[in-house]
């Protein structure tokens, strides 16, 4: 009965965010008030309930972080760095523990997660040497110009600032790395802004575990009190975009809960920027020069099953040859995979739901595994075929996101058909492309990809997003509600701040970075 | 009859966009159907009617500037730094007729006038040369790391690549330098984008002949028809941001009309970004050791009045201790201070009713120039004297801009009386400090100002923003919808490109910038 329950609770509070119920969550009546993690192998839930976190309690949260937010400013950036060093330290140590408790509430497995923990402290670190480099500065030294205008000017120096206390919300894929201390919190932190998250309510106990530590380890370094918090449900959520103490909101997760979120953020009195990255189908095209590569398939699947299919850069459409022997070698493959965990019943539901409506179309063959798929949330990994100019009569093909392991694969007859596929995508994080330099039509479809993704792979695939400079995780809507701005990387700090210009000032009264 | 007719179809229009009427525009029921010139000086129409762009011709120029999005951005930045450089050859071969234009149509005098075309062919230039050194193109070239991830990664590499069509709204103020070929134009064109600009009704002919120009200029020099195009009309303004193929919007204007157009760019079913320079209080704080400087009431009444006080850096606030002799002074010198021309009806009817609600507060004493204002559209120099606590207590005071030669002086008492006004103004585009480097509270003055400016100004004034690369034109809400970007400056064309990363590409198949 408590499974029951909470798989239905679960189902109808990440519903209003993710579009399964199909209604704007206005329209629910009764509000949550608690949570309480479920065993995805199982369906069953454990451990503690979580309350929500109430009106008040935000508000002293809120009020907290805003009264962080000048003292975590005024730090030097070698001691913003310091904390965030401490912090990645306090979750190394950690680490096993982090990962089991995660592990039982997502099913990512151990491997995987003490691998994430890795990679979310490695960024906690990044920022820390790019803080110490005064690399996120924006420095910009412009000497007065002695002449009338509009060449002559006064000496102009810019430098960065924090926007103030940001907003994060959780992912349910990655719960470390795209979570309470997850790219968005420590690009915020490194730029000088203190963060209120929102837990995610597939992994309450990772996220609490996670800010626990946190908090303790900026504490310990001195950090303002309120630089951190967590709060839980799904109404502290909206009170928390809205709250006028706020100055910016980062979101990973879902297209109908990230529009939600950045439609409250730009209808409030004073609107804040909203970094939402959503749903994203990602194309993978397939040259001739490339179609007969031996390990194609293979690796094709390896990428479309990684952890269960759950990524944002998973590569959900692969375009090929028509008659080429790639089709079949998937086909074949396919049938013996093992079947995937995934994150929760809403995600389940979601994946069923969009996998049934394209299954329902015409002119789609459907290759499922043999996998049994039991208790809990199981998914079979799957492709559907189908040819391009059926995709394009059908575009959700193109456009409706399985986000789990599943994948469509269309086959085309020529570039101008691959042309035609990618021009009715919608906007996307990341477009691969498998070719030789001579293929045909490289030119064109590498100049496509531009105009649709935010991120080209040659010959790899898209999942895998390295944490550095080069990077760029964002790309035109609904892959992500600003394109300019990337969520991974050094330049995510740039999310959380502004410039400001001093005109003809005197050295002593400069920030420090814009001194003589 | 026909001025009456003319003054009260301005008030209306544009009072939808700038809350005159005070009635979201939604509720007009005939749509304006042409604009005619009115002559500020006397309030009489003159010159053609020119009639609204229809949705049928809207689309047309909407569908040319798409099509022109690919070649343009395809040219090399060679290329289109020589079809800016042709656009102000053109402007600058035709200053003097185009200054006259705009004079009858904007009363802001010859003078004035021909500076702003330099301005803006300094500005076109100004782009040109920074596509020549590569500065817009965002390069980060990110080597290979071999090793196992987090820290291993593949060869990564970013450039910026142009959004896409731009629509741009010209500004009444600035009917060069804000308009039609203005900042927003020229960075838009520059990082690659068409531009559809939207003609000001207050200068229709000033902008069709601008528009006129840069078409044929552009053309001269090979660039793709549909590069630039221009609109006339409320309700293409409208359509114009809500149409499926813009890609970004800028603005210059009232909070009223940047809102509505920022609302309707955020609630598009794609949402785009949009960059609006809105309304701004601007502070100007003098501090003890500057107040008896001799040329300070006499140099801020000259800024105040500048172009009848309708900049958007108008020092629209002053802060100065009570009991000095500043104020006098500047009681005195108003007294014989001309009257300026404003630049419509409703500029006019706005300050009318911003002053009116000023006035009407208790505490509040005026002084105003005894200039007659007889025909046209003239207003009287006149500043509203009250003291901190006062303005603390009506903050209307503190948050009503004046657009016009009006301002408000505020006697302080401390500097925490300062710090305390400072807390209470909204987000600004400049703020100013007059003082020694000595003087008590100066650093806290000047924080304070960083956290509610974009700009900060050091014994000087906030007027006149130089067009360079140190500049930062924006601020916080409502100063601009997007404090992160400039609309002056180099960096404004930032607003208009995303980042793309090329992940193990071979060299060939990179954007020029990218190869080796």
């Amino acid at each position: 009965m408590q499974v029951r329950g909470q798989e239905r609770r679960a189902i109808r509070c990440a519903g209003c965010w993710q579009g399964v119920a199909g209604t704007p969550f206005a329209e629910h009546e009764e509000p949550l008030m608690s949570s309480q993690s479920v065993n995805p192998r199982t369906g069953e839930a454990f451990g503690p309930v979580i309350p929500d976190t109430d009106r008040a309690a935000l508000d002293r949260i809120v009020d907290a972080a805003a009264a962080a937010a000048a003292p975590w400013a005024a730090l030097s950036p070698g001691a913003r760095a310091e904390a965030l060093d401490a912090v990645a330290d306090a979750l190394d140590a950690d680490a096993e523990r982090l990962a089991e408790i995660a592990d039982a509430e997502t099913g990512l497995g151990l491997p995987r997660l003490t691998g994430e923990v890795a990679r979310t402290t490695f960024q906690l670190r990044m920022f820390a040497t790019a803080l110490r480099s005064d690399e996120l500065d924006g420095v910009v030294v412009d000497p007065a110009v002695f002449d009338d205008p509009p060449a002559g000017h006064a000496d102009l120096r810019q430098v960065l600032v924090p926007l103030g206390p940001v907003a994060v919300y959780g992912a349910s894929n990655f719960p470390f790395a795209f979570s309470v201390l997850g790219g968005d919190t420590a690009s915020a932190l490194a730029a000088g802004c203190p963060v209120v998250a929102k837990a995610h309510p597939s992994h309450p106990q990772t996220s609490q575990a996670v800010a626990d530590l946190a908090v303790g380890a900026l504490a310990s370094v001195g950090a303002p009190a309120g630089t951190l918090a967590l709060v839980h449900g799904f109404e502290a959520g909206v009170a928390l975009i809205e709250h006028p103490a706020i100055e910016a909101g980062a979101f990973t997760g879902s297209t109908t809960a990230g529009r939600a979120l950045f439609d409250l953020a730009a209808g409030r009195p004073r609107p804040i920027p909203f970094y939402g990255e959503l749903g994203s189908v990602n194309p993978v095209v397939v040259l001739a020069g490339a179609a007969d590569r031996p390990s194609l398939a293979a690796d094709y699947l390896a990428s479309l099953t990684l952890g269960a299919g759950q990524f944002c850069t998973n590569p959900s459409l692969l375009l090929v040859p028509a008659g080429s022997s790639l089709v079949e070698r998937v086909e074949d493959l396919v049938a013996s995979l093992p079947a995937g965990t995934l994150l929760n019943g809403n995600v389940a539901a979601l994946l069923d739901r969009n996998r049934g409506l394209l299954e329902g179309l015409p002119g789609v063959r459907r290759f499922r595994s043999d996998a049994p798929v039991g208790d809990g949330f199981l998914a079979a990994p799957e492709v559907l075929v189908t040819d391009a100019a059926n995709a394009i009569a059908h575009p959700e093909l193109l456009r409706v996101e399985c986000f789990g392991p599943v994948g469509v694969v269309v086959e085309y007859g020529s570039v101008g058909e691959v042309l035609e596929v990618l021009e009715t995508l919608q906007g996307a994080l990341v477009g691969t492309i498998h070719a030789e330099v001579a293929d045909e039509g490289v030119d064109q479809v590498v100049a496509a990809l531009v105009r649709r993704c935010g991120r080209l792979v040659w010959n790899g695939w898209p999942t895998g997003v390295a944490v550095t400079a080069g990077q760029h995780h964002a790309g035109p809507y609904p892959a992500s509600t600003s394109s300019l701005h990337t969520s991974v990387g050094t330049a995510a700090a740039r999310r959380f701040q502004r410039p400001v210009a001093f005109q003809g000032f005197p050295t002593e009264l400069l920030p420090e970075p814009l001194r003589d």
